[in-house]
């Protein structure tokens, strides 16, 4: 079975395709100024465009984990997911806290859809 | 392939189903006031209850997530978790520290099951 | 559908054989007084060995996740990373810290990889 690879960096590729699944790797906001809502939004944006790319979309993610370098921040956090999530197809998630590559990187998701 | 969403609340489901497997969330003890053994135990519970509605149990566990607030609990989470698991049927596991959601919660378990 | 274990433990398997997919454990370092490029080179070299026993390589990896007892460590782990993994056929992945359950352990890693 083959397996594609999405936006391949020089070490990870951005999402991997394989069996009717997309694994989405831990995406992190472009903009490492942004506040936790808006890094949230950012994440979620270029999710999006992995999934679209995978021939998917938010209506088919299976499970979501959500890193939050301060836990503090996880309703903030939920603001942006709340806005985004399709109510009617939820994935199972969870959400702890960990320090992250970068200490801008506030918030930092990955996952795995059905296509 | 068809989706199947349990327990979705507001933001996600406490278990999805696809493809023949069942993506567990990450769950949580109903009583934070409990100690680490016993949120492990009720979490297990839990756990036991959505792989049923899945089909599944837990002889057909293929890997699960363990994030404890506090690693210096690893053995009393253990002693829980020897208590439940398959012997004849081990999933895959990794265990590392996290702070949770809620300070109250010790222990947070997700993983994927076969169905 | 059948489920292989590899390596099963008292409490969990090193690999987990299903549907086409391997879910490995996450492997930690044979050696934990070893600095963190060699607890990584260590942790790799088992995982090739446990996809082996799958019946894959590390071509066929699809997510991997990583964690770092501290994220400080991040490029010298990406040092044995670099040197591994297979630029041709890169995985999705996730890099966060978080506490190990023995203090020695500096890296842990786990992943999921096509047959």
């Amino acid at each position: 079975m083959t397996i594609q690879r999405i936006d391949p960096g020089q070490r990870l590729a951005s999402a991997v395709v394989h069996g009717g699944l997309v694994y989405l790797a831990g995406h992190v906001a472009h903009d490492p100024n942004a506040g936790v809502r808006e890094q949230t939004a950012q994440i979620l944006t270029d999710i999006d465009r992995h999934l679209a790319e995978a021939g998917t979309d938010k209506s088919r993610l299976l499970t979501v984990s959500v890193w939050l370098a301060d836990i503090g921040h996880f309703e903030e956090m939920n603001a942006a997911w709340d806005a985004w999530v399709d109510r009617a197809n939820l994935p199972a998630r969870a959400t702890v806290e960990a320090r992250l590559a970068s200490p801008a990187w506030k918030v930092e998701i990955a996952g795995i859809a059905a296509i």
